[in-house]
């Protein structure tokens, strides 16, 4: 399979102005898992597609990616990313939005580049995507500032925050590679329920991680109140007394490390835990259950393999 | 011809999330001349086109530019647009970032409905313009903080940031109306070079315009000391008494209406504005001659009309 790596470093950010497209070279150089373009490579190998035909739309989600990093990084004032500082660090908030401008340019000049036949139909899922994308960021805001935020109203969040793009990027992937309609939605739920375990996962870590292996500090969303799956689980208690204590704790902003130990005991408590983790392999299963539709060959076999290595992660 | 205002009218912003959707409804409702637009519509009645097979791209072309007045309010701190408060101003950055990579993903939906055996090339087209305008972005911001600023790099910088989207609003109307390679390439020198005298133009009634009809106030560019045509046009002067009399005033940050009456004086003693009006005159005229190129029909006339309203005018 093509390296997805080597191709990411072999785009050309040297052009002038420097100030428009060297921000764009140093985010996409910082690294990452590239799982949205390696999806889409895979979803065509299954399919017995051309690699090189799918690489373009590859390349411009991996770029879509990292522009919506860069605009994020501006918008929640963040300061690192993958450890180095951020464009509006290293240089500053301007310059920051107009890379970013450029880069998501970027994506759809790469995009440009796939099979003209196939093209009507890759930029009409590409602009979903990038619309549900920011939508998810527009509600992730929103129920920052909400009070009543169910748990229905969260899934909808991170499915359009983290799991459209995985879902379109095998999408696509299999469209060019020329999959049936069935076999489409097939990769398409694939996508979506991996993408909704994944980042429920990453709520689960974020409390209940290895410190050791966990890469950022346990507790971080507790300390801020954010609006997890395990909080908004806890918060539909029918026991009051929890509940009381557990809306006690939101009030609390300082006492951190305290917060963190009380908040966690409760979740214990209540079983928060083991609820979460049954919701996260539910989508597991969902997800594992749509390969049944599709070629049983060793793409499809990544993808399984994938499906699991993202469950039991540790970081 | 199609109603380019009633059509922008619409277009349906009233959907969920809000915060991302109600600031690029409030952005496009502010009017302006719908120029971008207008051109893609004459360029393609000009070559006789379907007026509906060209909307798509025209739509796309006048959200694609409202979007970039909205990121570069943000970037330029601008308070006021047309009278109303900016999208940040009115919201907060945060949205107006936001929303307005939204709106930059809409100019593409819109796009994505251009004809399918034509959409390639302009998709391919319309990412060249988007570029050309964040590079013309950049190197303004970049000219401001560099000493040395040549009259070819400003005719570079304003050829980017204001003539290739109008020349490739005519090449793209014009393509999906079946025109010919030369007459695709002789309404592109027509947009590129009524843009040059345009911003030309521009530069000239910042200076010498009527305060009673220019809507801003004179003077402003040089007060900021911004590198205009006039004011390289006057540091290339070899009367070094006038020229060292310039640098004197460029250092003045203060004392704003004498600094505007002096440099306007030294502008008037080395015949700046009529170096200017030449420079300007020799882009009307190569505009002119374009549409010698093109079928003579009334759709012709007026971008010959355009032409010399645009030059005549007062605002």
């Amino acid at each position: 399979m093509i390296d997805i790596n080597r191709e990411i470093e072999a785009l050309d950010w040297s052009r002038a102005p420097k100030g428009l497209y060297e921000p764009i070279g140093y985010t996409l150089a910082a690294g990452g898992k590239r799982i949205r373009p390696t999806l889409a490579l895979i979803a065509s190998a299954l399919l017995g597609g051309n690699e090189k035909d799918v690489l373009p739309a590859a390349l411009a989600l991996e770029v879509f990616h990292n522009f919506t990093l860069l605009h994020d990084d501006v918008m929640d004032k963040a300061e690192v990313r993958r450890g180095r500082p951020t464009v509006h660090v290293k240089w500053d908030e301007n310059t920051a939005i107009l890379s970013g401008d450029q880069m998501l340019i970027e994506a759809y000049k790469l995009l440009s580049d796939v099979p003209a036949d196939k093209l009507p139909q890759v930029l009409k899922w590409f602009n979903e995507m990038a619309t549900g994308i920011c939508e998810g960021q527009q509600y992730d805001v929103d129920f920052e500032h909400q009070s009543q935020v169910t748990i229905d109203d969260y899934m909808m969040m991170i499915e359009k925050k983290t799991s459209v793009l995985l879902a379109y990027a095998l999408k696509i992937g299999g469209y060019i590679a020329g999959a049936s309609t069935a076999q489409l939605e097939a990769l398409y739920q694939y996508g979506l329920h991996i993408g909704l375990a994944f980042q429920i996962q990453d709520d689960i870590l974020d409390v209940y991680g290895d410190p050791k292996t966990f890469g950022k500090a346990i507790g971080g969303d507790i300390c801020c109140n954010k609006k997890t799956l395990l909080l908004l689980t806890a918060l539909e208690t029918e026991d009051a007394e929890s509940k009381a204590e557990l809306l006690q704790w939101l009030s609390v902003t300082d006492r951190n490390e305290e917060k963190i130990a009380a908040v966690t005991a409760l979740y214990n408590r209540l079983g928060v835990r083991k609820a979460c983790e049954a919701v996260m392999e539910t989508h597991t299963a969902t997800a594992l259950a749509q390969l049944d539709k599709l070629p049983q060959n060793s793409a499809c076999e990544k993808l399984r393999e994938l499906a699991e290595k993202l469950i039991n992660r540790k970081s």
